[in-house]
């Protein structure tokens, strides 16, 4: 067994990771962080958590419990701030790391990323034991596009999230009597997904996210223009992989088939009348959007199954 | 014309009472306090509103314009340590006056009520110039059973509401991701509208609230033994009413076709089985639950036409 | 008083114009068609309706009764198949006559659209007594971009809508199991507003429409490349317009302020990484996507003020 | 391994036995009925099945595959119409066989029971290889009233259901123009599984049903007055459950913690002023209120694990 600690247990990811590390055949808790629980059982969190759990503590303590593994669910300051233990494989669910040009970085984040490698395992391998896991909306975009990337060079990307996430931190705008039959675009042209999915992809993108009122899941809509065959090169990207289901003809991406998973769902249509390629992709932004890939970038530093630990099955409704 | 002052005008009971004000044929908005938005215009508050509006000030100094009708969209403490002008009419949109047990009173909002009056004008219209507007559950209670109450002595209050109900104030209960695809009772046996429906029927009732994944509509389900035909006595008291329509027998009331009103409807079943009387009622909450009734409260102790300002018609869809 | 008849009365675009032409002070309704509900009175709709409604018929009875307007709000096929009562003013709110050329309407709708005039008033003035009424994506797509069309070449336009555009007719894509909690994209690259919208601009886009989980309102993200200002431009083009708001700069359209109203806003962004101007509006598709632009151009046809009867103040929470 | 078969594989509870015997380490499934997919393999009923599963047939054809347990998921008429093959486990989710007074059976379903048992394996475990799965609503209120039966002589139940516990059949009460961002009560005392409910428990309760704007998940608040120690007759109950979960004290249960899951809570308040017992229930309709009940009831009769097959835990947000 591997031991694993989560730093920001309570938030949306912190609860999510525990979550599928609960299921994971390889991985074990040994310390919860959690600057809000410190001191209190799992079922200060919630219910449906027993007494086998180790307690909850402060981050700090968490942090030196010499686990294994250590997941990163805080706030892009507090990850930034974050010095790796020696030896200890990381994974960053902020977005702290995952800007490799300072400047950007500073820009974006205020903060200096560091000797961190980006970890989307089908098209960007986490390449050492300290890894930056992606957002939500840059991996929905990059899993549509990495694979078109060498045959296009500018895209529009429509996104729309749940709420979720945007965290579990109390704003107006994720209250719910502004989410609720109501849908909005926000920070367009501003929103620091859009450089990160620009550094992977070789090119900006035009992103405009919009908040949907469901409680988890995201789609991508992207545009572009190219002469390759899009739905071939997706799904020779993807022909080996469990999490990521290029559809048949046809059929378009739902969040219903993949809330509550860490599966992604992507569609490739072609508008004639504008000669246009529109690949679509829908994940839920809690699993492969953050949790579920943040376990799959563990498993692949630590040589273990990629998919260990998984929601791959959501329910048939 | 008659001016008039909002104070706390930036929440939701606030905004809603604002927009009943606009909509007046009698009244016209001279002061609008709110702490968040002094100095600001009236779009800062809504893009639709716009620059005829006077701009907001601090809630203490709309205290003091000299408006003839003052309606208080603050919270309890705030509510409760507000001294009314000489000669003003004033509508309490808190609870802080509801009650008027001091040692009821101080229990359930730690206030002394004093002597303001109760205001439902369907069956307990206002007595003087300070008006005690009723919780939005104790109204839809109320209007069910308030006829019925010299013919019962005890019910069973199911209730359940949109998340405006619970107010724009950030916490967690009213985080979007806590109430989407979800539903919950919550202060079960132990909220502040159970004493205040005592009151006014003359006897306890076991009341439980529970949270809908809407944005606004309230209805309650009141479940009472009685020898009394109930549908006769709701039907007379309100067969002059045009806030409040008891349906056709048959037809249930839902929150579709009462959301964004100032309207009610009431609708009465039979439970063969076990002998039960069944009386549903929906209302808005932040409209006949809240701002609308404080418009009314308003109008009838100012002599003006009860519905005058009031929104009673939604879209039919 | 002119007096009016609306065919398909029991739809939603049937409902929400009753709605309106009973708040309208020049339009009465003499005749209200429709086939489930013939020869019972309005409340059998809705039982907020009350007994100074002329019963149902059937639409055929309904098309006779010789009123001075007639709205038809039939599938394509009906009002393909209505022959005008000669000196009615008919407006259609299906499909039937929006295309101009045979061959595109042939092939979207299976029809020859004959001699009406497309109405939408900001833009587009119906040029006679037969007026086809746009559909609700082509509204909200034609206020973005119409006022930019000489300045643009093509544009990607990804619309979402709330379930009540796809009408009442029961069919799985609307049964709530499969609306609520979800989203998704449908018709992709093969919606017939689509050509509707180019016949209009003079070019194609590449329109993509997508199911929100919401009752009623529409929001259509715009993406194109222009030199001209495109603020400036939907300014000068809606300054004197109640009905069409350009929102102030940075704030962004939102479903729930243009919901159970008439009105649109409109919103413009340029996004500087790609160069590109984001044009994004909102409606509700029942409103200015449907019933309320038919009452819109019934008074401009009828030389009426062109906002009468029209629903465009909201609530303001 | 167990072969089974499942009839009416297309419908929502259909889909969920499936997903259940998907999971389970002893069922496979041997045939796959469906009317409207007949001849069609897995992935026309869901992209997310893949080629190992058995191509649909008609139902007719998958009875008599001669497979060891057969689910009826068929509409109520056809399921009493069903003659179980001899030595077969046959579970139906249908309600024809829930009541065992002829009388009853024939005014609520139209039909003759015969010798089917009930099983509710918690309370009421099947007694033989004909077992009749019970509702959704009288799963949940059974949970919360079974062990107090004893106790208590009467009970109203307000109950609260997602709208897949209405089935994927079309009606104009599930379309989602009538679902989304609404709420009422429905079949007023005069709901079928109030008979169910009160032959299980020994007498008659008030039972009225609400429609909830949720895909899933089914709460029932049930009010009693009883002298007995409700919280420990249920703690008693339930103590050896892996299915059903015993709140502690105060907290509630809320649909986010058991939808798409087979698991139930249940919390147990008191109402001082009333001296009324408040027992709260929460299950997911299609998860123990329906096809995970049924994969249960399969396990019993079978002698496998209880809870094989079963999901038992849903994601931690």
């Amino acid at each position: 067994m591997t031991s694993c600690a989560i730093l920001g247990c309570a938030g949306y990811t912190g609860q999510e990771t525990l979550d599928r590390v609960l299921a994971h055949p390889e991985l074990h808790a040994v310390a919860l962080g959690s600057e809000s629980l410190a001191g209190k059982p799992g079922w200060a969190l919630d219910p449906r958590l027993d007494g086998s759990l180790p307690r909850f503590t402060r981050n700090a303590e968490a942090a030196e419990s010499g686990a294994d593994v250590i997941f990163l669910c805080l706030d892009h300051a507090e990850a930034a701030a974050f010095e790796p233990p020696s030896g200890a494989v990381v994974v960053d669910l902020s977005g702290a790391h995952r800007l490799n040009d300072d400047a950007v970085a500073e820009r974006w984040y205020g903060v200096t990323p560091g000797a961190w490698s980006y970890g989307l395992p089908e098209l960007y391998p986490p390449q050492g034991p300290l890894v930056a896991n992606p957002g939500c909306y840059a991996t929905a975009t990059l899993l549509a596009l990495g694979p078109l990337a060498g045959f296009i060079g500018s895209a529009v990307v429509d996104a729309k999230s749940g709420v979720s996430g945007a965290g579990k931190t109390l704003k107006p705008s994720s209250h719910a009597g502004s989410v609720l039959e109501n849908f909005a675009p926000y920070a367009v042209g501003a929103h620091r997904h859009a450089p990160e999915i620009g550094q992977q992809l070789g090119f900006p993108v035009c992103f405009v996210p919009h908040l949907l009122p469901v409680r988890r899941g995201l789609l991508a809509t992207c545009y572009v223009k190219t002469d390759a065959d899009a739905r071939a090169l997706l799904e020779a990207a993807y022909a080996d992989s469990h999490v990521v289901r290029v559809l048949p003809e046809g059929v378009a991406p739902e969040l219903a088939r993949v809330q509550g998973t860490d599966a992604a769902e992507i569609a490739v249509f072609h508008d004639e009348a504008t000669a246009t390629a529109i690949v679509i992709s829908a994940l839920d932004n809690l699993g492969k959007g953050a949790a579920g890939q943040a376990i799959q970038n563990a498993n692949v530093v630590l040589g273990l199954d990629e998919t260990a630990g998984l929601r791959l099955h959501g329910v048939l409704v």
